[in-house]
């Protein structure tokens, strides 16, 4: 296992759970989810407790859902509500697993482990996702590595230089010195550059000439996500580290919810509080990032199979890996704990 | 090993096998088939004994094969007619395994496990398949499952309503009583309704009005086939559950020969007592047959990868599974004494 | 592990190795080839040292090979030269494995195993390859089988019948007594046919009527050659099987080189003394070849599934695997040594 359970993951964008049964493998468990008619999301295991045919191909009625084999009728709760021959009496024990849901911040999210256990104010804070006076859009891609891999990919600054060559790569943004603390199992990555010129970007964003600080501050927060802070604000507004509001600011939303031990979700977006009704700032940023993203990806999928065939050589940690390499310390710990 | 050694397998439809070498894996092991020049099939292993490449790609010579490689000529039991230096002793220890193979009913069996034990009185009795005033045809398929799924989805007459909602399905069959017994090593599913309205194909069959009884009986007949016995006759013959030939009678005639632990062959056919030089209804009931089978695999495939990306959950026995669980209590203790 | 260590091995012909970075995993063993600009070849494992990701993916930067990740800049002795922060110091011990090159007889040689081992003498003589007054050209095939098949094939002539009927395969070379002997860890078969009328392509070759003495002599050269020198001479000079030269010789060269336990990279072509200048020969000679040895690779990837599908049934030695069998008894023997 490479995955801390008892937790919650996200398991699909709210946009993607309708009426019909939605199936995705989450941490390694067939996952089937729907909304029942009031609207809120069903998540159970995508097998019928009878025969094990995918419950994802059965029939909705209600809010239940009849499997296309012998028609056995499961309810929200993994139970059944009719067996086969409608008239006998409906064995309880015969059911599925379920899951605890809760839909927060855009994302459905699914508890991973002893049920009993799901808090949803354990659900991760991210809050620039559905705060008044942000916006907040993404996409979802799979990928074919293992999830650390992406984390390791995502509290690193450098490698864009290299990967995103004909992107969003700078060798300037090489220079800039990073600190890399601890607080609890939060990580946190960050670059101050004070007193700068804003790149067209952020300039565009801020209405504003003139001299600025800028930020870029990445945020692991276990167990499979990095919400990246980033922004700009004048000078003269003497913003730190610790609080940055008075210019624009954005945060990149990374989270890769394992499938199996090499092969993730991954759920992308930008969240920001600045031109918050244009839509086509919006539709720019999320193309932006689907082609910055699919760069990753190419590279992430051949790290993975690299790593396979050179089972004699070993991951090395160098000082621009301090953020995945203490990431990966939470990991450990908190799969130790939860073993 | 999921099957029963020290048995005979359906391997090919007669018309399957010609003159021309044919290949198909039976519980495991690649076997070439032919017909000799009076006739008469031949199975063998399909590997040349001298550095095993498949003689189903060899040259056909007289009832014998020539291996593609270094044409070594095999005869028909598996031992060397002559060695690849043509002038050399033929070395009999350099033989391939042979089968006993049987034709009988329309198909070609073989014999699977120890071969001095082969009888061909042990030949299922698929007798309507051959008697005289009957006809029989049908078709295959291979399917990506277990085959005992197969015999679990034959042994019950209920999944026809939903997973054959668009073609056979209907609930009134799903009310009628059901019975199950064993007798030995046959499991036996009846269902008896008596004094109905006969369904239109039926009707049509009889060709007389009135009220009928009507009959399905799944035989389970170890160690991979169930056949299905259908028909009506009309109420004023009398007949029974043990005897009931007044009327129009069918069997559909299922063959489940595992290829692997994971995959089957599946010989399906109808065979009937009436129209039975009526080509048309011949050629309608196999299109018919091939359109619903379909629609099984479809299932049974979707079934066996839920199965294995389930490890934790069981398959569950309900009430209309009692032919599939008898049946498969049959393999289990059949499995137990060739061990 | 089916294959010798401490060896050198064909890794790519001199023509695919430029300045681009070449993968290609040899013995189980992913490298990355190029030219370094004085024109000699660079080999190392195909893994920045950094996070793994495969250097062929890199950026070439003078003699270096930059790791498209993070930027680490991987010099031709597979030591860091430039760190992905730049002004960091160069930790010297993440690197990455080399090996060994020699580019001789028109191939490039990387040696497996203990590189401290390497020793540029025991670079197999391939000296028909490079000759002054021999010519040599040929091709690369990549074949899904373990590379002792191909050795059983090519220390074996009497296949020709039969897997190339439609090409070189003539009954009458079956009937020429072969002579199998082992000298040292070097098999030889041969075949000697005194005082013939010289085949339509040799008497050509020769420009000169009259009897000719002929020869098929096949050396294994281990771990995974087979040099196959043929030709014709005049009866009155009088050639014999240890010294012939007085007329038309031809060297066919082969080496499988493995991939993994179960496919192998074959190099093949044909050096000869006749005819040095004439192009038109050479592309006859290799588009022959190409033909043939695709008529070869059809029958082993076909066995190498066959192995794997009867695992009861053991390959059988016939007079005519006398030079294979020698051969795999050679292999065994140094692998045991090297172990």
């Amino acid at each position: 296992m490479t995955f801390v359970r008892n937790r919650w993951y996200v398991a699909a964008w709210d946009g993607e759970i309708g009426a019909g049964a939605f199936s995705r493998t989450i941490c390694g468990e067939p996952i089937v989810m729907y909304r029942k008619l009031a609207g809120d999301v069903v998540a159970m295991r995508d097998a019928c407790p009878h025969r094990l045919l995918p419950l994802s191909m059965g029939i909705r009625e209600g809010d239940n859902l009849r499997c296309r084999y012998h028609g056995l009728l499961v309810g929200p709760d993994g139970k059944p509500r009719q067996m086969p021959i409608v008239h006998e009496r409906v064995n309880e024990k015969i059911c599925t697993p379920t899951y605890a849901v809760v839909e927060r911040h855009r994302f459905v999210w699914v508890w991973i482990g002893d049920q009993a256990k799901a808090n949803p104010d354990l659900v991760p804070d991210f809050w620039p996702c559905s705060r008044e006076g942000w916006v907040f859009d993404g996409g979802y891609m799979h990928v074919k590595c293992d999830y650390r891999l992406f984390i390791d990919n995502l509290m690193d600054l450098t490698h864009e230089t290299y990967v995103h060559m004909g992107s969003i790569g700078q060798q300037e943004l090489m220079e800039a010195p990073l600190e890399t603390r601890t607080d609890g199992d939060r990580v946190v990555l960050s670059r101050w550059m004070p007193d700068i010129d804003a790149p067209p970007f952020w300039r565009q964003a801020l209405k504003k000439e003139g001299k600025v600080d800028r930020w870029q501050i990445c945020h692991f927060v276990e167990p499979c996500s990095v919400l990246i802070d980033v922004g700009v604000s004048p000078v003269e507004a003497g913003d730190t580290l610790a609080s940055h509001d008075s210019g624009v600011r954005g945060f990149v939303i990374d989270s890769m919810t394992p499938e199996t031990e090499t092969s993730s979700h991954y759920f992308w977006g930008m969240a920001r509080n600045f031109d918050i009704l244009d839509a086509g700032v919006t539709a720019r940023l999320k193309a932006g990032q689907s082609r910055i993203f699919a760069e990753d990806i190419e590279i992430l999928e051949r790290q993975q199979v690299s790593i396979a065939v050179n089972p004699d050589m070993a991951l090395r940690v160098l000082s621009i890996d301090s953020g995945g390499a203490h990431s990966r310390r939470v990991i450990e710990r908190l799969m130790k704990q939860d073993a």
